[in-house]
């Protein structure tokens, strides 16, 4: 089994930078945009479409009954679904890799050695960062914050049926507000070390 | 400001060992059970009820209006809490330490250089524990876990108006489940120290 090292993250926490900078310093691979390109392959989607809904929820019952279905009875969020699962088992099985987002941690569960973080930062951070980032919008930080929060929350709770960011998902969850970008990725790659 | 580690626990999750390993490493005191005769002799009361009180829940409105209480209007929850904030500031006040439990995290926010640690572990890791620890019982050991976490997470949310166990209160959580006892003091020591 590769070790694999599952991101999980608050959008403008900087987990995706934590991310990169651990499996530079591993050098092994670290996916997250590349995931989107693998998966939108696999599915005949376009790349955008899969940014845009595979962080919408997937279930059958909740969503819209007559949203179009193939013959086997599979949506297009469950056709997505199935791309992704292929695509980070694909992935997980090539080589140790680094993995940002994208329920990972759920999927690769007993298939690969996995190390699973989270990471989070206060909202005042997260605020300034996706400013300085994806710049000004028309909402507010803190409203496009709690949006994001709350459609990572029903897309991990639907597909895992876990709760999303509940630390006992996770084998070590950090703050980079409090600890710093370079600090976590430093005790992450020693944990993998070790 | 001196550096004080605080340490959040689950019970039966080893979160005391991993403070009084920590403490060991770093050669600095820990503070759990030492607390408790702090706060029996600053309160008068016996440490037998201190150990019993101290994690029944604080709230004025929500507990019996008719219980006792003195001239001022504090009751004895009211007494031992004040005991414990005072016991608290005190050792940090006297030196780097790591405290074990009793809302530290919170009563020293802003007056000491904290490290907020959380230490948790999945339940039938925390089931053997508690029955390895503290022998078998009357109650199935899920139940007194389930009955520990539901008063520990009432008398941290009273006192403090935080959610216990939510991973945003800080700095870091751990699974010792996962990583083991040895290897989370060994991350808590490195962080301190850089």
């Amino acid at each position: 089994m590769n070790k694999v090292i599952t991101i999980s993250r608050e959008f403008g926490s900087g987990g995706r930078s934590v991310g990169k900078l651990v499996a530079e310093k591993l050098g092994i691979p670290c996916y997250d945009q590349e995931l989107i390109q693998k998966i939108a392959q696999e599915s005949g989607y376009c790349e955008e479409f899969i940014a845009e809904k595979s962080e919408h929820h997937n279930n059958k019952f909740l969503s819209n009954p007559f949203a179009f279905r193939d013959y086997y009875g599979n949506s297009i969020q469950d056709k997505i679904w199935l791309a992704q699962l292929k695509a980070i088992v694909e992935v997980a099985n090539k080589g140790p890799c680094v993995i940002v987002g994208r329920c990972a941690d759920f999927i690769l569960d007993g298939t690969a050695d996995l190390l699973k973080v989270f990471i989070h930062a206060d909202n005042k951070t997260r605020a300034h960062r996706i400013v300085e980032q994806y710049g000004e919008a028309e909402q507010s930080p803190e409203k496009r914050l709690k949006e994001k929060d709350k459609r990572r929350a029903a897309y991990y709770q639907v597909n895992t049926d876990k709760k999303w960011g509940d630390m006992k998902n996770y084998d070590i969850s950090l703050s980079t507000s409090s600890l710093g970008i370079e600090r976590c990725a430093d005790i992450i790659v020693e944990l993998y070390k070790s």
